[in-house]
C-alpha cells in the first residue's frame, strides 16, 4: 500500500509518497504561499530530481488537486492514478486530552479536533482544512490523523498540572500538552532496538533539537514528561522560541517598551531564542561557524543553548530515577557533534563517555558513547513521516 | 557588639537584637501595619515574653522610633541606650548587578540601590525607607546592606541570560538575579561544615523551601544557579507562587478571562501555587493533613510540589556534574519529613538513602542520609538575621 502522509501549515501543505512495504519515499514535496501572490510546488523525486511549478493556489483544496496532478502526471509522477493511494495520513498538531494516539479520521473525529482549535489556533484549523480537501478529492481511501500531542499523554498529572489555579485546569483544559510527540516515539522506539534494551524496563530521553526543540523523559516505552508546554513555547532555546524564562519579565517589558501582550508573545515567539540572544542568526549552524571564528554574540549563545539542554536532562534523569540511554535526533541533534559532546560533558558524574570518533558520524544511526559508557548515548535520525506512514497502516489495518 | 537587624516591607518592620559575640537574640519584633489604621507592635523576649503594642504608626521612621523606644524601655527593654547598638544591618531584596557582596551603607549607596528599584518595585523603595529612618534616628551608628541577590552574582552567564533578545538585557539588565541569597549562603557554608566537606571541592544543593521557595546550585562555596529569576515567581511551586509556566500561558489566559497583563501577574503571585493547585491552602501543613485524610486536592498538590523539586535537584546536579550533599531549610524545608522522604526517592539512582529515624527530626542541624548514601541529605535551619548579623560585623570591623 501507498501511503500520502500530508502536513498542512497556515499557507503551506508539506506531503510525502511512501509505500508502506518497502518504506521507500516515492516522492516529496512542498507547495508553498497557498492563497497568497507567487505560489509554488516543489516536487522532489527519489534520483534527487526537482521539479517547480510556478502556479498560483487559491487555497488547501487548489493545492491538494495540484500535489495529486504531479503525483500522477504522465511525465514527473509516481503513481499511474489515485487508486494507487491506500490511505492518507494527517499530521494533526493538537488533540488535546482527547486523543491519546493515533484514528481513522471520521466526522466525530473531525468535530474533536475543532474541538481542540483554540489550544492550537494556527494550526489546527490548517490541517483540518487539509483533511476536506483530500476527503473531497479521494472520498473513498482511508484518512488517520496522527496527532503532535498524543505520545504525551501518558504523562502522570504531577508532570502536566501547572501552579496555577485548578480552575484554569477544568474549564479550559490549560496543562503541558507536549508536541514533537510523533518524533519522541518513533526515537524512543529506536533507542530501544539501537541499544539493546529491554522496552518494559527502559529509561531514555530523547533530546529532538531542530528549528523547534523539546526533550522527553520516556519510561518503558511511555513519555513521563516533556519540556513543551500548553503550547511549544516552553522549555528549551530554540531558534527564535525562548523558552522556559521567569513569567514576571511578560509585565516587566510590556511595562518598559509600552507593549501588549500579543505584541509581546509574537517577540518571544519569532525574535527569541537563538535569533534574539546571539542578534545573529537562528540556525545553530551560522552560530557554530561564527564562533569558531571567535564571535562572542555567537559562543554566549551557544553556552546557553547547551546548558539548558544538559539541564533538562538531569531533572528527567531525577524523573526516571536513573537512566539507560540518551538520544540526539533532528536537525541539530543529528548534525552536531560539538553540540553533543558538550552536552554529555555535564555528565560524567554518571560515567558517561563519548567516542569522539562514532560523535563525528552525522545524521545516521550510532551509538556515539564508548562501550565502558554507563549510559548509552545516540544518534537517532527522526523520520516524522515515515512514523506517520506505518501509524497510518496500522490504524488502516486494524 | 549588638547590631540590629532590620527588614522593612512595605507595611511592616521586623527587627532583631543580635550580640555579635555570643550571637544571642537579645529581643525580636515586627511592626505590622504600619501607615494603616490598627497598627501594632509585637516585641519578644528571649524568655518567650510577648509585648503587644497597639499604637498607630504613621510610617517606617515612627515605627523605627517605637523599636528603638521598646528596645530601651526600662520595663521590657534589653539595653539601657541606643549607644549600646553597634551596627545596623538592613536586609536589602534587590542590588542588581551592581552588588555581589554586603556593603556600608553610605550615600552613594542608597543612590545606586534607587537604581534597582524598578528592579523589585514593591521591596527596594522599602527598604530605602527603613534605613533613612534609622539614619535620622541613629545618625552615627554604621549601616550595612545585606542584599538577596548577592550571593547569587557569581551565576556564570549561561545561567542568568534568558532566551529573550539581548537587548532588554542590555537596557533594562532583564536577566536571572535570584533571591534568598543570605539563606542559601548561610546554609551552603553549614551545609560543608556539618557534612565534613572540603569547602573548596564541594558540591551542595540548597532546597530553601518555605513560603517562597527556590533551590541553588553551589560550587565550592559560590552560587552558580538558582530557581528564582529576575523576580521571585519563577522557579518551585510557592505558598502563592506558581513558579515555571509556559510564558504562553499568560496570553491564553489573558484572552479567554479578559484580564490585563497586571490582573494576571497579581493572579500568578498571588492565587496560584499551593494555593492555586490544592483550592484549600497555601501552607503545606495543611496540605499535609488534609491528604493524609484522603483529600485528592491536596494529594495532587503535594505530587506536583515535590515532583518540581527533585525535577531542580536533578538539574542541578547535572550543572554540577554530581554533588556531594543536598540541604533542605526553611519553614517547609526543615519540619516536613515526608516531603524529604519524597523527593530523596528520585534519586536513589545516585545511591541516596535516607535513615527514617534521623529524618523525623525537625528544625535541627542534621544528616538525614545513611552513613552508605553516596549523596550526604542533611537538614539545616536556616537563620537570615544572623547571617546578617555577622555580614554587618565583618563589614564594619573591615
Amino acid at each position: 500500500m501507498n501511503v500520502l502522509v500530508i502536513n498542512c501549515g497556515s499557507s503551506s501543505l508539506k506531503y510525502q509518497l511512501i509505500n508502506a512495504a518497502s518504506e521507500a519515499v516515492l516522492a516529496s514535496g512542498i507547495c508553498e504561499r497557498i492563497g497568497i501572490e507567487g505560489g509554488k510546488l516543489v516536487h522532489k523525486l527519489p534520483s534527487g530530481e526537482k521539479i517547480t511549478i510556478e502556479e498560483h493556489m487559491d487555497d488547501h483544496m487548489t493545492a491538494t488537486k495540484l500535489v495529486l496532478d504531479t503525483l500522477t502526471n504522465e511525465n514527473h509522477g509516481v503513481i499511474k492514478s489515485l487508486s494507487e493511494i491506500g490511505a492518507v495520513g494527517h499530521r494533526l498538531v493538537h488533540g488535546g486530552e482527547k486523543f491519546s494516539g493515533s484514528t481513522l479520521i471520521t466526522d466525530e473525529v473531525i468535530k474533536a479536533v475543532e474541538e481542540c482549535n483554540d489550544l492550537a489556533p494556527l494550526h489546527n484549523p490548517a490541517n483540518l482544512i487539509g483533511i476536506e480537501a483530500c476527503k473531497k478529492l479521494m472520498p473513498n481511501v482511508p484518512m488517520v490523523g496522527v496527532f503532535d500531542t498524543a505520545f504525551h499523554q501518558t504523562m502522570p498529572r504531577k508532570a502536566f498540572l501547572y501552579g496555577i489555579p485548578y480552575e484554569y485546569y477544568q474549564k479550559y483544559k490549560v496543562r503541558r500538552y507536549g508536541f514533537h510527540g510523533t518524533s519522541h516515539s518513533y526515537v524512543s522506539k529506536r533507542v530501544v532496538d539501537v541499544c539493546g534494551l529491554d522496552k518494559n524496563n527502559s529509561k531514555v530521553i530523547v533530546c529532538h533539537l531542530g528549528n523547534g526543540a523539546s526533550i522527553s523523559a520516556v519510561k518503558n516505552g511511555e513519555s513521563i514528561d516533556t519540556s513543551m508546554g500548553l503550547t511549544p513555547l516552553e522549555g528549551l532555546l530554540m531558534g527564535t522560541r525562548c523558552g522556559d524564562i521567569d513569567p514576571a519579565i511578560i509585565e516587566f517589558i510590556a511595562h518598559k517598551e509600552n507593549l501588549s501582550i500579543d505584541e509581546i508573545m509574537d517577540i518571544l515567539n519569532k525574535k527569541s531564542g537563538m535569533l534574539g540572544v546571539s542578534n545573529l542568526s537562528s540556525d545553530s549552524r551560522d552560530l557554530e561557524d561564527a564562533a569558531a571564528e571567535g564571535n562572542e554574540d555567537a559562543k554566549r549563545t551557544i553556552e546557553v543553548y547547551n546548558y539548558r539542554i544538559a539541564k533538562y536532562i538531569g531533572s528527567y534523569i531525577t524523573a526516571l530515577n536513573g537512566v539507560d540511554a540518551i538520544a540526539f535526533t533532528a536537525g541539530v541533534g543529528e548534525n552536531n557533534p560539538d553540540l553533543r559532546t558538550e552536552v554529555c560533558s555535564y555528565l560524567e558524574f554518571l560515567g558517561v563517555k563519548i567516542d569522539q570518533e562514532k560523535n563525528k558520524i552525522r545524521g545516521k544511526e550510532v551509538i556515539i558513547s564508548t562501550d565502558d559508557s554507563k549510559v548509552k548515548i545516540c544518534v537517532i535520525p527522526t523520520n516524522e513521516e515515515l512514523a506517520i506512514a506505518r501509524e497510518t497502516v496500522a490504524i488502516v489495518n486494524k
